[in-house]
């Protein structure tokens, strides 16, 4: 027992697994901890595998087929959602795909895991269509929070069972705080709270909570759900709402992709970079914008560009108010998400205003 | 004679030239218009210049040096500054000085150049303390405001006279607009006029004095002075105020230089950036941010963070607040920029708030 003028929950998450026997046979891996990690690596420097299946197509599946492509290890990819990467849009999903096979990684999407069994000294993964053999297994198919602790103590369970808080990461309880994967984290954009298990979310919450248990007085000021994964060549950035979460918070969203160069085409080089944007038809507010382009044409900063300007509620015509920096082996003169949001507002204008008349 | 129902001022700059003879020399190139860019490149081609003399240091003078170097000619940078690149601090244009002579840039500061003279076949570069001869001479030395067409109309001059006008890009006269390198430009930190003929500006004011030809009314949101220029491996960037700029605008400034990784140092190839952080004292505004590191380590996009924060009038600390996008590859869960700012705001403490017995 432990006495405490004040108490930070801190107790995260812990891997989703999937309903089936088995997950205990040697070889089967889970990607939580530290621990599983180097867990992984050296059981693959020990068994020399060369092949694995990899359960889950989000953002951690994904990373680890390319760093296992990257050891020479042959890859599947079994994922339940239709398309890989469901946390972006399909059309950036399938090329995504696209990418993953072209460097060799088997995808099986619209799979959902039955079994996992023995196969002489090898493993054999089933879903109800599929059935692949590999040496080792690894499963990364999201996260549920540990929640346990907290709701022993009387703090209620909110979306998916994630603690409840306040925006200055208070419990219910005095003197209580809770932070991180264990938490509902409040979202900026749909002023709601959601469930968001992201470790920048995660850091920001510790650090207000600290603050806040040491006297001071500061709010969580929100996630929007700013993410960037590599996948090979390519990064996938997204931030804020897609067009279908937008619609469900009760928004009138317009979606346009375009596509950019990453800077000048007369200076070497050039790359294209996919922008989709999410805008309000009828405020022009920003919503969110998913862009994905080669890894190194700077998708994971022009993403924050955007975040940037979702944090302060912009419209996505005031993007082009926003004095960012040019040369031509890095930008133009209007940035490429500049350019995507006077793509946006003409289209935007073409599609709804002209249909009213105006 | 043409009759307008609108009038717009676009009429730009023209490089400064040094106060000397001989400019009309042939090999003595300007760099203003494409028509010099191809002439330059023709010129290259034809006579097949194997050395080059550039007179300036700034961020043309250094573009070029990389440029020729690149195409194998033997380059001498001549400057008036003691250091080059005075847009950003010395202690960054002491890095570039140190890049440049690694690719075999000679480079002579502090040097006033006060004759081009023909030397068979070659021309020599003279300033007070040093000669140099070379196959053609480039004049890259900053611009002033072609503002002779606006000033015979009525137009008032401002700063180094440039073209007078509002934020909706009116001049004083009726109808008639002016907007680009001709003009003053409203400064959203200084909250003040300048001079800072860039194409990023002149882009935006030409959009808003259209719009508002055609009816609309919007005023420009102003400029920060955003830069960002690539040499060789590296890419320096600013936005904002530096610490003399803001000390002259009546601030209280503090700059702090910290160094961070562009990702994490776990995942292969971490690079490091510099930043410097300048932000008031009292209020904790942040007041302008300058990096350097290399140039595919996202330092352009970073820059962006930085001019969109400062765009907000945000705090130092607020940039904490950002909900930006990670990934070990691209980033870390508090971003190079949010490091950079957490510095800032220890030092700042420990600095100040400490002495004061707080």
């Amino acid at each position: 027992v432990f006495p405490y003028d004040r108490l930070l929950i801190a107790t995260g998450a812990r891997p989703i697994l999937p309903d089936i026997q088995d997950l205990s046979l040697p070889g089967v891996h889970r990607l939580h901890t530290m621990n599983d990690g180097l867990h992984l690596r050296r059981s693959l420097d020990d068994h020399r595998a060369q092949s694995a299946v990899i359960v889950g197509s989000g953002y951690i599946g994904l990373e680890m087929a390319d760093a296992l492509t990257h050891r020479g290890i042959s890859v599947t990819v079994m994922g339940r959602s239709t398309v890989v990467l469901p946390t972006v849009d399909a059309v950036f999903g399938r090329v995504v795909e696209s990418e993953l096979r072209t460097h060799g990684v088997r995808v099986e999407s619209a799979a959902e895991v039955q079994a996992i069994v023995q196969d002489r000294a090898r493993l054999r993964v089933e879903s109800a269509l599929t059935k692949v053999s590999a040496d080792i297994v690894l499963v990364g198919a999201g996260v549920i929070p540990n929640a346990e602790i907290g709701a022993a103590a009387g703090v209620p369970g909110g979306i998916k069972g994630a603690l409840r808080v306040n925006r200055r990461m208070e419990t219910n309880l005095p003197h209580v705080y809770a932070a991180g994967d264990c938490v509902e984290t409040w979202h900026r954009v749909l002023r709601a709270y959601t469930y968001l298990p992201l470790g920048t979310t995660a850091h920001k919450q510790g650090r207000i909570a600290g603050e806040n248990a040491l006297g001071a007085s500061r709010e969580f000021e929100g996630s929007m759900g700013t993410q960037v994964v590599k996948v090979f060549n390519l990064a996938i950035a997204r931030t804020g709402l897609r067009d279908t979460e937008a619609q469900e918070a009760g928004f009138s969203p317009f979606t346009v992709e375009t596509e950019q160069l990453d800077h000048k085409a007369y200076y070497p080089g050039a790359r294209r970079l996919s922008i989709r944007i999410t805008g309000d038809r009828k405020t022009g507010q920003l919503l969110g914008a998913q862009i994905l382009g080669p890894w190194q044409a700077e998708v994971a900063k022009r993403i924050d560009v955007f975040a940037a300007a979702l944090y302060h509620g912009m419209t996505v015509e005031g993007l082009n108010d926003f004095d960012l920096s040019y040369t031509p082996p890095l930008g133009s003169p209007w940035d490429a998400v500049q350019m995507a949001a006077q793509t946006w507002c003409q289209a935007e204008r073409v599609t709804y205003q002209k249909s009213v008349g105006n």
